[in-house]
């Protein structure tokens, strides 16, 4: 790779919107992980699909990699410039193009967030459900196939990508998809391109499913003795097909950092936070009905809250609580583990997490989107500590282990990025090989986001 | 293609299971389609995966086609064996091999009925609810990526296939997708099977998710002076985000053709016919709520049921509506159309529709998921008079290139098997050379049903 060639051109067709200071380089080289900075040899700002375009032919014509940024919230490197060559940063392209309120959909530009996507749409009486808690870019959710505490209820960035616009390794533009709310016709482009974490083409427009704003919201939350009483009170809340919103688990010792931090006196023991979506009579009656299942599983101090402020002290409570784990080792560093397991190997995962931790004299609060049998462990430690890191990561590494075992995920919404390369060939077997011949087929030059995804041959 | 060396290979080793009899070979060279029959050269029936792989394998050794046969339901030609070869007939892997009620998902073999699996579901409190019409395998629905009443509730095959076992076009045995709720790992093989109708490989296994089944449903009817004041009606109650599990569009023709056939007297005007499914207090807001809204929308005659006698009358207008317009013309021929458009772009679909059919002098009743923006022009013929024939295939052409001029799909739900290839390059522009990139690294033989889904140099 010609580096001084790659920048003579790309500046030739972006002028100032290509960066080399230090500054940018080094934002761009950084992540919200363990890995140390890995900074691209460039930055580009486009503002327009052509501009990408031309981006991507110039890299494809020196070989040089590419790779997308959104606004830098992955969980896992997804988008460190692991073979140098350029960023590609969205943060220009960042127009919401058009809302169709008749068909509850939206078309926008990757660098939009998810809160300025709810902010542009408070008037319409729609919103966009998916919240990762960061708020993250739209393009970055469709690439990592994001999801977070509504999923439950409402799915993941898959079922809420109905088309996209595609920039190609070879910098050719595609469009994926439609705006029918449903098609038959051939390959589900979207859906691939959808979770490649920008190994397969950058994205450049997509086309989004809206919901209505639900008429009535209630919270609610509960206490039970142990985790097994939380789950089974989840589970049959699904089955008994409750509408329920959102249903995240804290564990004993998040509870505990929660009250410590917000000073709220909540019993030390799990808790499972719900919200409920649908009309007056609905939510009232979902409550209620909740409020019966939870007690048949041992829950006590059911509360539910129709009244905006008690919804937000409740919820502030969830949102906080990564701040709060935190905050109760000051100084430490955390590693956010990322199981999904089967929502009936979710108990059973949860307490063998708990107690491998206890076994190592690992401090790891879990929290939960339990309806998903997703859940993360926030690993602390001090990094100045050679032995309680290398601890740290091997209390992950069992804990992803664990929920393959169990017939589950590595990662259920963050994505493999740099942090989970290392269980792909045991997650999928021989797809793996399968998704770097796609991947080998649709960029044979390897330019896209190198070193991430599929097998390294690739 | 040494067709005797293959047959001699499959023979060796499935014994009987090879027919080249002359009534199988009709049965599998036949489809509900108007192309003519094309039959293969043998039709096997394997009874594990393990004899999906060996076959393929020795079709793979002589590069014989390999096409994939559920139960021959397909309304587009899907499993014609355009270039001879092999037929692989899934009716002898037609087991419910695990029903796990917690998770609430099961693992089928790919030549389960949906009917079938809901009796074995019946004591579970669980179902599946993808209902297409007919009574088709899992196996070919996966493969179609079908969908059909309740997909304005429940969504479509897409939304409920966890994770699939394939074979794929070397013989290789993959598993995709694992029993987590969701996932961030790799790219979404899974959903690149579903809707592949066989052409990147064979599903010979599939996890799908399961529902609770509704402790209530309702069934309502109310009747629109227009097409217009039905689709407005259903626009609001989905913004309202009503928990329709079924909304269907019946039009003026087929209304006087239900009536004809069933003795009924419903007023000759566009009908909406919905059910909803929840709790007993749930439903009833529900009826009572979109009674209101159609009425808003100048709707006449709303009615609704809760008791299973007076649900099943009213459902089974609409179950034998297909019949009922086929009996309005005894001895026509019919082609089924599947527009598919966004939903403020339907009554304008329609209403269109049906003036061209006037000026064209066709006889085409229209039913339409509505929901979803997806509807069915019955276009029946007399196949004796070659000028009507092609009539009845210029007005559906027109109707599809309408679909995709609103910006919809040529194909909402039946998929592309013979009859929709001339769209896809309308449809999906350069995406649909990427299909073919996909297809011809994941088959480069080009054996996996040939002549499908893919730019034909593929």
């Amino acid at each position: 790779m010609d580096t001084g060639a790659v920048i003579e051109a790309l500046s030739s067709s972006l002028g100032q919107r290509v960066s080399r200071s230090k500054s940018d380089l080094d934002l761009h080289g950084a992540s919200e992980t363990h890995f140390p900075p890995m900074p691209p040899d460039a930055v580009v700002y486009p503002e327009t699909t052509a501009e990408v375009a031309e981006v991507v032919r110039i890299c494809a014509a020196h070989r040089c990699p590419v790779v997308g940024w959104g606004i830098g919230t992955s969980l896992e490197g997804h988008a460190l410039a692991a073979r140098g060559g350029v960023t590609v940063d969205f943060s220009r392209m960042n127009r919401v193009l058009e809302v169709r309120a008749d068909d509850m959909d939206v078309t926008v530009q990757p660098g939009v967030t998810r809160e300025a996507l709810n902010t542009e749409l408070r008037a319409t009486g729609l919103f966009f459900p998916v919240d990762p808690g960061a708020n993250a870019s739209l393009g970055g959710m469709a690439s990592t196939r994001a999801s977070g505490t509504t999923a439950v209820r409402y799915g993941t960035m898959r079922d809420h990508v109905l088309a996209l616009e595609v920039v190609t390794a070879t910098g050719e533009v595609i469009r994926t998809g439609t705006r029918a709310r449903k098609s038959s016709a051939g390959y589900d482009l979207t859906g691939l391109f959808v979770g490649a974490e920008g190994t397969l083409g950058l994205i450049t427009e997509l086309t989004l499913r809206l919901h209505g704003q639900p008429e009535a919201i209630a919270a609610a939350v509960c206490a039970f003795d142990d985790v097994a009483g939380a789950v089974a009170a989840t589970i049959d809340a699904i089955q008994l097909g409750l509408p329920v919103a959102r249903i995240e688990l804290l564990d004993r010792a998040s509870v505990a950092a929660v009250n410590a931090y917000a000073g709220s006196t909540l019993p030390e023991k799990p808790h499972l936070l719900l919200e409920f979506h649908g009309s007056e009579a609905g939510v009232r009656e979902t409550a209620e009905t909740f409020g019966e299942v939870s007690e048949s599983h041992g829950a006590s101090g059911f509360d539910w809250a129709t009244r905006p402020e008690d919804r937000s002290a409740l919820w502030s409570m969830r949102h906080n609580a990564f701040y709060a784990i935190l905050a109760s080792r000051p100084g430490a560093r955390s590693l956010v583990t990322d199981a999904c397991v089967p929502i009936s190997r979710l108990s059973e995962a949860i307490e063998a997490t708990q107690a491998d931790f206890a076994q190592h004299g690992i401090t790891g609060p879990i929290l939960g989107h339990v309806g998903d049998g997703n859940f993360h462990a926030i690993v602390m430690f001090d990094d100045t500590d050679a032995e309680a890191v290398t601890r740290a990561h091997d209390a992950a590494h069992r804990l992803a282990l664990r929920s393959l075992d169990m017939g589950g995920t590595c990662t259920g919404e963050h994505g493999i990025g740099m942090g989970k390369m290392r269980y792909m060939e045991r997650e999928h077997g021989p797809a793996w090989r399968l998704m770097g011949t796609i991947k080998h087929a649709l960029d044979p030059d390897g330019i896209m986001n190198p070193g991430k995804l599929v097998p390294p041959c690739n």
